[in-house]
């Protein structure tokens, strides 16, 4: 998927600026003005073809959502999306979540979803994992000090992996579902690598986890 | 199993002193003095038949192990197996978990396994999870500062309220495994109950955990 080139993607992200901005660095600390209201605003990282934050954004009216998606060549197909739901809640971003600091300000974001990220098997690799301690520092500095990471994916190396990165970096777990399709998890918006991985049976794996500590909780 | 009764039970245990140990609270502080030496001990708790701590007793001679289980009818077969195997490195105790802190001395213990541990599905037992805050806290004390706690399981419902109970407790997770029997973990042995539950098919989880911050590890 990521290797098919697509010449024109990048002109085609340009042709709707109301639906990916093309400059985000600009809007850092401002994104609220930039929805216009001052909903909590909640962004997917690897948002892929764009399902799952559109389909949220339909469901949330009163979030809003920001896709991150670092492949020109992927995006343009969660653009498509958008242009057909026409939801004044989503934006997408065609960045590297490398950035996301020099994007948004410390505690501007309220959740951040990883879904089905690149398991990056290889040791060599590992600062790839979008649950490295790296990209955990970078989570940390832009949610809220109650802000959580939903995270789920079908590989049982990434969720071993990601688990203990979490609780070495001192996150706390809160919520975590070793089988989410026969679970009784409610309301579960599927994403298209879930679509295809639970239908080839496997099990797909979900927690919730904040960097507060307990005795900050409540 | 738990419900035959066994009225011969107490005495057996009564007439092998050099296994069961009857008044273990005059120990409390005092266990080196009684296996004579200076060698860690490892604790299990619910130790059931006690394939587990036996076949850990002989594959680790320079550990000491103490297993702990609460049913008389049960402990009995762990202590046959003992008796037959002539391992002066296990010692059984047939007490209830409550206790453990009138058993111990602050940081007597170096390890604890918890190996398919009764899962008490409903919330109204939840207090009687052996991985419940409130065991969590005896734990704590008993445990050396760095020692761990290794958790096995193929109840899936147990293994994820314990991860949360664990991480809400302030633990870490150093390694967690999603299917034990197909990984490349070395070295397992295997529980009566694991024998059996893989046997149906079942996936089995592990994890091992500490009470130590990230910041103390270095
Ligand atoms: C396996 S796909 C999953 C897509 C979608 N979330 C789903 O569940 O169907 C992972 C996506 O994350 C993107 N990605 C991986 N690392 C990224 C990074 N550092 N920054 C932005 N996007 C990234 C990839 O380009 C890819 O499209
Ligand atoms: C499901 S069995 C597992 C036995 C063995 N660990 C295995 O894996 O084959 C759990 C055992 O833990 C014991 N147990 C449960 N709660 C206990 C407690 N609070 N103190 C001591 N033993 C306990 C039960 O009596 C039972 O024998």
């Amino acid at each position: 998927m990521r290797l098919r080139n697509k010449p024109w993607a990048k002109e085609r992200l340009q042709n709707y600026p109301q639906y990916v901005i093309g400059n985000p660095e600009d809007w850092k600390g401002k994104w609220h003005e930039l929805f216009q209201n001052e909903h909590p605003i909640h962004i997917e990282i690897g948002t892929g073809k764009g399902k799952f934050i559109t389909e949220m954004a339909k469901k949330y009216p009163n979030v809003n959502f920001i896709g991150i998606e670092a492949y020109t060549s992927v995006i343009v197909s969660a653009l498509d999306r958008l242009i057909e739901a026409e939801l004044p809640n989503v934006k997408l971003l065609n960045i590297n979540a490398l950035q996301l600091e020099s994007i948004f300000t410390d505690g501007e974001i309220s959740r951040i979803y990883l879904n089905f990220s690149d398991p990056w098997p290889k040791n060599r690799h590992e600062k790839r994992r979008l649950t490295h301690h790296n990209f955990l520092q970078k989570y940390q500095h832009i949610l809220k000090k109650d802000g959580q990471i939903h995270f789920k994916t079908d590989n049982e190396k990434l969720f071993e992996y990601s688990l203990v990165s979490f609780s070495t970096f001192g996150m706390i777990l809160h919520d975590v579902i070793l089988d989410l399709h026969h679970s009784d998890y409610d309301g579960n918006v599927m994403t298209e690598y879930e679509e295809k991985f639970s239908a080839k049976g496997n099990r797909i794996f979900r927690c919730e986890v904040s960097f507060m500590k307990k005795d900050e909780r409540k």
